[in-house]
């Protein structure tokens, strides 16, 4: 049940509150396992079903406003001071807590642009004014974005752990792969050894199991986001693998890729060649950019400057993302200064963060050359947690 | 992958959507592995990463507006007629086709009382304004409770085949359950039973697998939604156990009560007998009051007071939830006039809705005598989709 992590997590947050002078964190979910606040893993642990607020103050004690079919197993979880239940109406016990701890700043899970500081449905925030209408705490609401972003992204040491045990696993498995992978093999055979080596490991996939693993060969392949198909490995093609498991709650994410000779090469195509090295080249730059207080886009723009320098087309995506109980793992990121992206771009990058760096290149009538690595800042820069692919697999 | 099923169930939304008089149904995701909208199970059936629209009009095309590298894999679900990508920014591309849409009433995912329609984020909605601002659609938005109630509600006969063979496999795992069980057993054993059941016929379980199956032994045991722990089954108590899963994307969900005999007893004793039999005849009372037309409260009225008139006390939650691709499938649902519960007691009951029937009694010293049953309502009543419990099981 690993609640240590959680009440880890938990103090961490109350130190990120009192530095950012919020005096309340308030978390409101109904139906949990349905409807899912993306924060409730990393604070509770569990999941809930009646309507529940879970306040988190700067200072004193935590408390849980449960159900009261709920209150059994969210005490068990130990990791909030105080579980209350409610039979009927959440209201009355949440007007008492909210004028005994009497905050100024009262911090919610709504964000435009971090989906992971965004676990708030529309309809609870309407039930929340109405709870708190006629009281000054309706005026004080604002989003606990920046609050969850420190809380994710800052990892612990007993988090990092984990994020290694996953990475090396997903490493090892890569590595049996290699050993079978051969031309005529289909996407799906590929994805299908993987999927057999997690189950014998008791692994999970760390994105959806539709598409991790994800396997693309050759230059005709689907989108990033696509299934493995029945498309065959053919000689003179790259192949490319985008795969990450779930490890005591932790995820990994990497990405590697393989080239298949035809009869009578001993080396890779130029053009492959260059696009391999202009990718793990652009992860080195990037790497060595990765530093707390950069914003996320200048590190993005040093790998993207470098794909281009080199000639090729830029990648359609961000460089690189946190990585953490999810694969995707919320504010800031490495990505470039595009709407869609909002103010992520923006965010300055901190120590104990944990990124991907996956930038790739498209190589006609060849496929897709990509790496993704993992690394952590540290205050003197980052650590590779990945062992690299500094060389282009052949096979 | 079905997506017939979910082909199936956007035809019936637009026809939905006709009957309400509503032009446009808009679900607004990103993320949707990390933060779902529990509608994408039913009308798209995979998740997708950038930020995504689904617009399904009450007449016409319906269109997926989806991140670039999501195209590929949500065209491939075939259900939406239209599948259009985007790189930098979403915005455009949804101005574009609420121009051509037009709508004058447009649903979007959020609701104060119904979890199953309250998918839209706060950060999201905030977002959708921000798009829209400047024309006159954003003045056009409405909760589309009423249509995702309606959907989620009337079962198709696809979807009940689906529910039945659910139920079907869950007694038959009860029934080799029941050869096994005697006192002494704990219930962890018991849980660990069912779920090596499960796993060996493939099947998940239909709702947080730390508390599914959750199984409840004696006086002391702890609530509802608390996880089997190794306290063990004695004679003279009463176990009773909750367990579903899912299969074909579709759940069930069933209770059943067992009472352990003390050496020389022949029978329970009469005060756990009248309460299993207050708890069936409840159920038989409400299946009797459950037709198209009345409204939840009163069909959850009707068992509690017989219950109350059986001289125990009222069992501290609803009587009966919807069930379908979720164990707890939405609006609306058989519920006392409970703060907590919102408007959902007075949505009336519609036909092709599958409701459970799940009362409960407290006897004290032995344990809780509970049983769940699974209805489907037809034009004239409701049709029993469980095997009914009509006697305690005894040991």
């Amino acid at each position: 049940m690993c609640a240590e992590i959680e009440r880890e997590k938990v103090r961490q947050a109350q130190t990120i509150l009192a530095e950012k002078g919020i005096d309340l964190w308030l978390t409101f979910v109904r139906e949990s396992s349905t409807n899912p606040d993306p924060v409730l893993d990393l604070i509770l642990g569990t999941s809930v079903t009646w309507q529940s607020i879970f306040l988190i103050p700067a200072e004193g004690e935590t408390v849980a406003l449960v159900g009261s079919l709920d209150v059994a197993h969210v005490k068990e979880k130990g990791v909030f001071d105080l579980v209350v239940g409610y039979r009927e109406s959440l209201r009355p016990e949440l007007l008492r807590w909210m004028e005994r701890f009497a905050p100024r700043r009262i911090a919610i899970n709504f964000s435009r642009d971090d989906v992971l500081a965004d676990g708030l449905s529309h309809g609870l925030y309407l039930l929340l004014l109405d709870y708190l209408s006629g009281t000054p705490f309706v005026e004080r609401l604002e989003s606990a974005e920046s609050v969850i972003a420190a809380l994710r992204g800052r990892k612990t040491e007993s988090e990092l752990e984990r994020i290694r045990r996953a990475v090396k696993q997903t490493q090892d498995m890569i590595a049996l792969l290699d050993r079978v992978l051969r031309p005529g093999m289909t996407e799906l055979e590929v994805a299908q050894f993987l999927r057999q080596e997690m189950e014998r490991r008791g692994l999970a996939p760390a994105w959806d199991p539709e598409y991790c693993p994800s396997v693309f060969t050759g230059p005709e392949s689907a989108g990033a986001h696509s299934p493995p198909t029945d498309r065959r490995i053919e000689p003179g093609h790259l192949m490319n693998i985008d795969f990450g498991v779930i490890l005591g709650g932790y995820a990994s994410d990497l990405q590697r890729t393989w080239y298949f000779r035809r009869p009578g090469e001993s080396a890779p195509p130029a053009e492959v060649e260059q696009a391999f090295r202009a990718v793990r080249d652009a992860i080195s730059l990037a790497a060595e950019a990765l530093r707390p207080g950069v914003e996320g886009w200048r590190v993005d723009q040093v790998a993207r400057e470098h794909i281009l320098s080199c000639g090729f087309e830029e990648y359609p995506h961000a460089l690189g993302h946190q990585i953490g109980r999810k694969a995707h793992d919320g504010a800031g990121l490495l990505c470039p200064r595009w709407e869609r992206y909002g103010r992520l771009a923006f965010d300055p990058v901190e120590a104990g963060q944990v990124y991907t760096l996956e930038p790739r290149v498209t190589v006609p009538g060849r496929g897709v050359a990509t790496i993704e690595e993992i690394v952590v800042v540290r205050a003197d820069g980052a650590e590779f947690l990945s062992d690299r692919q500094m060389e282009l697999y052949m096979k």
